[in-house]
């Protein structure tokens, strides 16, 4: 297939690097300065050089890449809430042309998911987008062969930042600040942590989960998610917990047409109190029990591989 | 679709009952003494009611079941090896005439697979076997998604009987003959169990993931597995591995082109140590780190979704 990727950050430069390793071609590498673009083949090593060295991917603007010669559409922007724009503009005008659209990019199918799909039915494109929930992990297109209908809940601990602080809160007795600080050291949580810890990050997976799962008609967005964060969690809670053999998880919960995000008592071993920045996700299935589904929720090529997953899915134009 | 389910055991009545449920008609449902076939429709709670009070499914021949109307053959009869008949002669017959196949027997795709796939290349119809490798659990779709050349190793507890036995031998102190007796008694172990506990099962499961894994040349069959069971664990070693802090599972293993069943020492609470029947698969990949899938191995309606999951996955005829 022939790849427009959108976004120049850690996502959308693994996916324009492993591209090729999966068969494909990069027709075009954007972020919202400039782009990359070229029917034959955009050389997407010297495209992330320049970015790093100049601050510029390519000598074309940015409209270039959408409107070029691509079969896929990868948006991999920076999720942002409300109309979800720029992400959103993308998606419409690939579908507008009959291309197929995967997204890395949470907004359009947490905030506008009905919108998505109307300009997907006028469409000859598909719409993909297993990379937004869980990173590495094959969830949602898990949930597709299950049939959403024979799902009944799904749970899980959908942000790597936040369970990383609780994890070292727990193991090392340490305070919130502290841990968040050592986090931002280490590159596991970003200068600006606020949607991590706060429960949004997480909440807008659960979004998406819902609207996968909802029956046609029904649409989730951020404000119907009941959402709270772990910036309030006190060590002394974490120790108590530990004394009865639980630990505390961010955890998210879509069932019974509800999305909850919240800190819960969970036991410490147990499959929902992973260690470090691992998710995990437990789907609740009508006939063959309960599946938990580990990995790497996060990161460039992790969800880069979940990107390239789902081109493959798609069929040829 | 259109579903001919050969096999009226647990699994095929299974995917007889829940067919209806995933939009599909099961036109033709045998075992092999007798078939019930009808181009409109089988009445499946009727084949099942007739199977379990009078011993036959219906008036027609299995053979008119293979031979009648149909988009996908289910082959869900036991698996046998070596040629894999009669399994790998109902794949040869519904290929030969253009259909669809999925497989839960695990035979024609563990001792014949060269022969399988070719048979497929010659045919508008293709060929899937999720259900054949850990029940629910989505192993061969995630190894597809990812790309088997982007899987360096997979590694599980694929046998629930052997897991349900070690588990409870470490966890009560039991031994062996025990835990298996008591197995028995709560339908968990099989009459002969021979194939749990000895590691065949669990080896062709490697096998096929083998295959899958494999470049186009390769081919893998029982012979090939190296597979020690765990008819011979002492008590007492399931002791010592305790005061270490330790475990012994039935792992199978597929790395570096080969295949390893055995019992292996594993960190008690550690993913590779599921309790009671659950099974486990770890793919190891290249760009994405380790993936955990765990769940329901076995069982007729766990095996029955992974065998719809692939009916939704083949494209109309």
């Amino acid at each position: 297939m022939r790849l427009a990727v959108l976004g120049a950050g850690a996502v959308g430069s693994s996916v324009a690097e492993l591209a090729a390793d999966y068969g494909h071609t990069v027709t075009a590498y954007a972020d919202s300065q400039s782009a990359a673009v070229d029917p034959d083949g955009v050389d997407v090593a010297g495209a992330i050089d320049r970015k790093a060295t100049d601050g510029i991917v390519g000598d074309a603007d940015p409209g270039e890449a959408v409107a070029g010669d691509y079969d896929v559409l990868v948006e991999a922007t920076p999720t942002t809430l409300g109309d979800a724009q720029p992400g959103f503009g993308h998606v419409e005008a690939a579908l507008e042309r009959d291309r197929h659209v995967v997204l890395a990019n949470k907004g359009p199918v947490a905030e506008r998911y009905a919108d998505v799909r109307q300009l997907e039915r006028a469409s000859e494109g598909s719409v993909l987008f297993e990379a937004t929930v869980g990173g590495a992990m094959p969830v949602l297109s898990t949930i597709a062969d299950f049939d959403p209908e024979h799902i009944d809940a799904v749970r899980g601990v959908l942000n790597g930042t936040a369970n990383f602080i609780l994890s070292r809160m727990s193991a090392e007795g340490l305070g919130y600040e502290h841990v968040l600080a050592e986090a931002q050291d280490l590159g596991v949580a970003e200068a600006d942590p606020t949607f991590d810890v706060d429960g949004t990050d997480a909440a807008l997976k659960g979004v998406i989960v819902a609207n996968v799962l909802a029956d046609d008609g029904e649409e989730y967005t951020l404000d119907d998610a009941d959402v709270e964060g772990i910036e309030d969690i006190e060590g002394s809670a974490l120790e108590l917990a530990a004394e009865d053999g639980r630990t505390v998880r961010l955890i998210a919960e879509v069932a019974d047409g509800e999305v909850r995000v919240g800190p819960r008592l969970v036991p410490e071993n147990a499959p929902l109190a992973p260690t470090g920045t691992r998710n995990i996700v437990q789907l609740e299935t009508e006939h063959a029990g309960r599946l938990n589904i580990s990995g790497r929720g996060a990161g460039g090529p992790e969800t880069a591989s979940a990107v390239l997953a789902d081109v493959g899915r798609l069929p040829e134009l």
